[in-house]
């Protein structure tokens, strides 16, 4: 065990844990995980928890991984490297995700699920079982996506986001929906049908509105503040940014 | 103490522990608490919070229950047998319900309400004081049973939800609302008057719509979703399912 | 280290901790934080994480404070006396607070933000960064604060509550919009403009419908409902309520 793992935490001599990650107090590591370097796990998680939903593989972290505290991931999931979470996260088994997804607190991942490589779901999110989503998507707070026609039922049609999408504050999105490429989905809106690539949608249920490079920014430029990619960059490599050709950002 | 109680865990000398009862890492079983047979208590779990609330009566899980880890139960509340949750749900004083409730993740449940038997709260749903909830319920992610007409007050109506009626994800229902048995409420809807038996309503208001039994499932055969009692079983037990008729179940 | 710190607790030796503070099982006290007499911590608290968001200022309890179980606190906030909260609370960095806040469960604070005196937050709220709430406001479940009017960007413009406004269940309020003093914005509501003085808002996009002093209590007496200062007093000091002149509060 490395010289990282507080003495109150609990890992099972058979977690594949590298010598230099840390384990915060109190937290808890079952048997079929792979934890590599650069990673740090908060207090109260509870990481590769035993389920016969799995395909019986293990929960596989990528490098230098943050995982915040009282948050709970099962096993048969895995992450690209410099996945991070806020606290009290859950993931259900057989999700795959890419390199650098952000998970905010409260976040709650259902399982059988694809997510792209650097995806922001900001605090409180409900990602449905059967969802698909792109790279560089935008979760934000409180949106669900769902995944049953007539619940209850046993047909799931999970949602599909395109690359650079948004979803605000509060929004739904209807099972079986597949969202375009570069589409916003404004807050608080319920999203009954697919969304066409860079178009706004608002209301419940929610309308195209029009494009939006219609958007300006209110920051005193009114510059098109979509695509974001023109004048956001925080949290992103630079060779990724570079790609963008983003002159603006910050 | 059973040896089924990790080392960690703290349960006061006078619950009511059976000798079989698994209580997970870190967790703490409060005195005025009743754990039977079979039940299972995940880890950093708070049972049994006293409360002035209350009636004094205590905690009273039902056999073969299974609390998932940082879930937080006080005292005067009672459950028949096979309560299920998932994690990180809160269970207030004086809630009584029936056998085989299950409560996912982040549930919240404010007490001073009555459930029936085989009701499913999906993740994060919000009962508010004075509830009453029939058999056979469902209710889906971030759905509120609203209480107070006229917030902050003193005066608390409690939503009514008749047998086999679904909420679906993320509608709000105002205060005093009664939901006739087998009605569906369409996700994001805001239900602010009855809902009649049978029949679907959607919007925000809510407005009524067609009879539930107008929606076709989505899984080729185009047989009415409602009830859904004819084709959806999985987790009933033989003899409900048996009961309802159900030929094309899972 | 007082002898009400239960003995699985971690408490830096650098915390200021009064005497008598209670200190709950395997909850951890950071070293940058001011906890006064008075005050009891739950179990499964982490309290004063350090980050580098914060400016290094201590996170600071007033007297009497009660944070219940799984809460997380960062450093660099500042809070009056008589603080309670629900369980698994987020407060982030840079909040300053008056006296007698209230947070209930799962409430999520994102930091940067500054709440008057006798506000209540019901469970699963998140204000966002930048929100600005008066004294005597009332927020209830779901609501979301937000504060990116063109997400995701680098402009934050935060929400402004006045005094004693109301925003009921699952209402969404858009970034940089003015809440007047005595407002309430009806359930399932998104404000998407300034709502004045005493006014009722209602609706997705929510609409202006009449003076909140139309709307009749619902208790027998139909007295105006509003303001609610004339018949909803508990949990304030006498002091507060003889200023309101209440003459029928509970």
């Amino acid at each position: 065990m490395g010289q990282h793992v507080h003495s109150t935490a609990i890992v099972h001599p058979l977690a594949k844990v590298a010598n230099d990650v840390k384990i915060g107090p109190f937290s808890i590591i079952h048997e079929n995980v792979v934890i590599p370097s650069g990673c740090e796990i908060g207090a109260y998680c509870e990481i590769g928890i035993k389920t016969t939903l799995g395909d019986g593989t293990p929960l596989v972290f990528g490098e230098n991984t943050t995982i915040r505290s009282h948050s709970v991931f099962y096993e048969s999931s895995s992450f690209g490297a410099g996945l991070v979470t806020g606290h009290r996260v859950t993931v259900r088994e057989n999700t795959k995700a890419g390199r650098n997804l952000q998970i905010g607190t409260l976040g709650d991942i259902q399982g059988d699920c694809v997510i792209g490589d650097f995806v922001r779901f900001h605090s409180n999110v409900h990602i449905g079982k059967m969802s698909v989503i792109g790279n560089f998507v935008w979760i934000f707070p409180y949106v669900v996506l769902t995944n049953d026609p007539h619940p209850p039922s046993n047909v799931l049609k999970g949602v599909t986001v395109g690359n650079y999408a948004v979803i605000a504050t509060m929004s739904v999105i209807l099972p079986g929906v597949k969202i375009g490429e570069g589409a916003l989905i404004a807050a608080h809106s319920s999203l009954k049908s697919d969304a066409e690539p860079n178009m706004l949608y608002m209301g419940s249920p929610a309308e195209k509105v029009c494009s939006t490079n219609k958007i300006r920014l209110q920051d005193g430029t009114r510059r098109p503040a979509y695509p974001w990619t023109t004048h956001f960059s925080r949290g992103y490599p630079e060779d990724v940014v570079s790609m963008w050709g983003n002159e603006h950002g910050e």
